[in-house]
């Protein structure tokens, strides 16, 4: 299938992100009900820029950034060696987004959605594909919430495809994992897809549509758990443990994360990508949960994932 | 210069490794006065194995580790491919540790000293260097701290030759930066030397004689630091701003350091490499020191490092 050059799809992307960035952060700041985003516009040199968006000291969340970024640049060398990337020209743009709340039993939640396009010397389109997905990072397990969460994003797929989910699903608890924890995950899953490009029935518009429908789904399938939870009386030792756990997400981030290490090796905003990082956290040596603990059952559904729907 | 190939090499090493380990805890823990070392030996599937000794919540020390190893294997794919390692066999053995101490007037310290080893099939090694070094990490600049540590370890340069300090605090400063930061260092530096091979008048021996005798270095370079500071007051705004540079620490370990990323892809025991990371660490979107402070002035000697002697 030959690639639609068109600018129409670059302006529309870039639009509907920033249309999401705004819905988002306007929904977080009701919910949160006390803190405000503060807004940081910046230039890549190289090409491009972002509008990061932090927020911090809230009723709800502690820390948190809901990012956009439109970048694009030459294909460098060690871009070539370090991150395969075949081409002249690449673009990106996208939407990344985490909350850390305050407290240890509302999630931590992450989403991202991207397109990604490469030209040659001329700037004609050479490849083109998309990425995207959201995953939650309970520090205690509640069923219910890992239900909801997965339920809401299963339908927002289901809409354009009904074996699109279990894919999705099983890809995201491939690729959050910290490999050198035995394959422990970050999380307790959700949806992750990666490189998908107009192909067969799947045009470039089906693709699409598959993040609105996803990036649709992030503010009902986040706030209703944090309803749930936020008011739920906690303890030392439960902070403890989030900042025990905040500690696994940092090493998968700097260690693992491919958007996290694309952006520090391609010259990117380390603030805006590093906003991910927790507000406090603790690395203990040989940490153990103890047996038949809600922390355990926590650690146990991230060694073992499970199928919430 | 052929490569001497008797096991003695090997085995004085290790057993020097191991007293140099014994000596530093034992005098650790003297200085701490409350805290002592437990020990957890380990055997490494693959070959070897460690002895893992860490101490924290001391008078002194709120976390740390001083490790060996001596460990084996046969080279994999994946090592030959990041690690652009050459060989079919390698052994290393060596001495790494990380102190974090409570106050933040005492600063962190990391030394290391390790010799690796490369073989044929049949065991004949064919290949053998040398690495090593230690690095200060302040959270509040003293200059005669700096200068201390960095004269102390000149001394025990200069007895094998006046030329390597020179270049081992060159070379410091060029290893530990925080790529990702416009070059900010994670300390005001020290020593460092890697990939250090019998050459000219340079032996074996002459490697092995510079690792004991910056060995024996640390305790005096580290100890008297310890005693001018550690009684020193201080506010949780010192302890705040110690907490966001230990973030830097992390990012530099897990993002940069090759002998952690070694340590993890070569099926290391992750709890002993993992044990540099701080204990309590801050991560925050944009964090500045005011112009003018104490804070800044630390800050600028990690963007610009000094001669300290």
């Amino acid at each position: 299938m030959a690639l639609e050059v068109n600018e129409k799809i670059r302006e529309g992307w870039v639009a509907d992100i920033r249309d999401l960035q705004d819905r988002i952060c306007s929904a977080l700041e009701q919910s949160d009900g006390k803190a405000r985003f503060r807004e940081d516009v910046w230039d890549r040199e190289g090409g491009g820029g972002g509008r990061t968006r932090v927020i911090g000291n809230g009723d709800v969340f502690e820390k948190g950034g809901v990012n956009t970024s439109v970048v694009f640049g030459e294909v460098t060398q060690p871009m070539r060696d370090q991150l395969k990337i075949e081409g002249d020209r690449w673009f990106a743009c996208g939407l990344s987004l985490v909350l850390h709340p305050q407290n240890p039993f509302v999630p931590t939640v992450h989403c991202n959605y991207r397109m990604f396009e490469m030209a040659d010397r001329n700037g004609k389109i050479t490849d083109r594909w998309f990425g995207g997905g959201a995953d939650l990072t309970p520090y205690y397990l509640f069923e219910e919430d890992a239900i909801h969460f997965h339920r809401t994003h299963k339908e927002a797929c289901d809409r354009s495809d009904a074996a699109l989910f279990p894919e999705f699903k099983k890809e995201c608890d491939r690729y959050f994992v910290n490999h050198h924890r035995n394959g422990e995950r970050r999380g307790i899953g959700g949806i992750f897809y990666d490189h998908k490009r107009a192909n067969g029935d799947r045009s470039d518009a089906f693709w699409i549509e598959l993040a609105h429908a996803c990036g649709d789904a992030f503010l009902p399938a986040y706030l209703q758990i944090v309803e749930r939870r936020r008011n739920m009386p906690f303890t030392g030792e439960h902070k403890h443990w989030q900042e025990i756990r905040r500690g696994r997400y940092v090493e998968f981030n700097l260690v693992h994360d491919r958007g996290t290490l694309f952006g520090l090796r391609t010259n990117g905003r380390t603030e805006s990508i590093l906003m991910s990082l927790p507000p406090t956290v603790r690395f203990e040596y040989d940490h153990q949960p103890d047996k038949g603990s809600a922390e355990e059952l926590l650690l146990n559904v991230c060694l073992q994932p499970r199928d919430w729907v």
